[in-house]
């Protein structure tokens, strides 16, 4: 059996960069480092407008059956064909992407840990946690540079859906993690501190479920 | 150099039983293991009326200068002769005790990551969760039977002092911890997570201050 850990934490908390930093001391060649939002749902039978306004930090949004049957195989050292997401057309692009799983399995997402079925798969989970204020600036300059999103639309979006998510189901989905860790630009030793985590659980120092 | 870890938390968020727990697994013979509480400020100059007035969850009421340098000894392997604390009077006892430093100095606390100098004398910082409702519910019951308090007294005392404090300063404080841990009854891995991160400081996977 693979190892699966699962990392949550609000929109732009720095789940990526943890990760990857975390990968830097463990080495990134053991790692199959996947993200919950290439799995929002498939829906091109709805138009490009309404697709614009629905809410997509609202678990609805993402395809549990798909996600719990491929991080299964993964688990299960299955290879998976892994859907793929296009921001600019907020759809489910054509492409597939074959992974072949390695011994540890890190999946991140704001909705990492909201799933039951999922987060008991799992056998560690993580939460990043970053101020409010942080984690909207970090996501404007991310949607304006890489997602081609306009000031307003980041905003609307950020107060109309991101904010009251995070207050009803990603920020209490802290509750299930079996650790957490502040990424909020004081310097302490979080990853360095993840790091020491996985690999005691790859030693199997930290049992899986 | 020996290691410094603080732990902190609010009031009955189990960070006695978590230490206890994770020196199970690392050996406590190796873990020398304090609490602030026992640094309490001595005030046999106030009366026991106006003692038992004051407002004991905040940093003022207790002795930083003596912690600083007793926690400066025994990072530097020096014996110190520890203050001790006695709750049915609210006061500081005529007792001291001698401690002798091992590897690893486990200091627990409400206000453990609430002064600056401490905090950077420290290798590592904790911070335990757990619900306000368990808190309380514990806290009722420790305070009752180890500390002969009335119910009302408690109550009292709680919506005073405690949960101001809480909001003010202890929770506010979880911002400088290395990692943050859940102990709020769902199963979880937080006893082994810190086990294992216990284990790599001692190693020196994790690089000290």
């Amino acid at each position: 059996m693979n190892i699966l850990v699962l990392v949550g934490g609000g929109t732009a908390s720095g789940k990526t960069y943890v990760i990857e930093e975390v990968c830097k001391i463990i080495g990134a060649e053991n790692v199959t480092h996947l993200s919950i939002d290439d799995y929002y749902k498939e829906q091109s039978n709805i138009s490009f407008e309404v697709r614009k306004k629905q809410n997509y930090d609202h678990p609805k949004a993402f395809d549990w059956k798909l996600i719990y049957s491929q991080l299964q195989d993964l688990k299960n050292n299955k290879p998976i064909l892994k859907p793929t997401y296009d921001y600019t057309i907020h759809n489910r692009s054509d492409k597939v992407e074959e992974i072949v799983p390695k011994k540890l399995i890190i999946v991140e997402g704001i909705m990492a840990l909201v799933n039951k079925n999922v987060r008991e798969l799992a056998d560690l989970t993580i939460f990043i946690n970053a101020s409010r204020e942080r984690r909207l600036l970090r996501r404007m300059e991310r949607d304006q540079n890489e997602r081609k999103r306009t000031y307003d639309s980041i905003v609307n979006q950020y107060f109309a859906t991101v904010q009251p998510m995070y207050e009803e189901i990603i920020g209490p989905s802290s509750y299930y993690a079996d650790m957490l860790i502040n990424n909020d630009g004081y310097d302490n030793r979080s990853i360095e501190v993840i790091a020491a985590v996985l690999k005691a659980l790859r030693n199997n120092e930290i049992k899986g479920r």
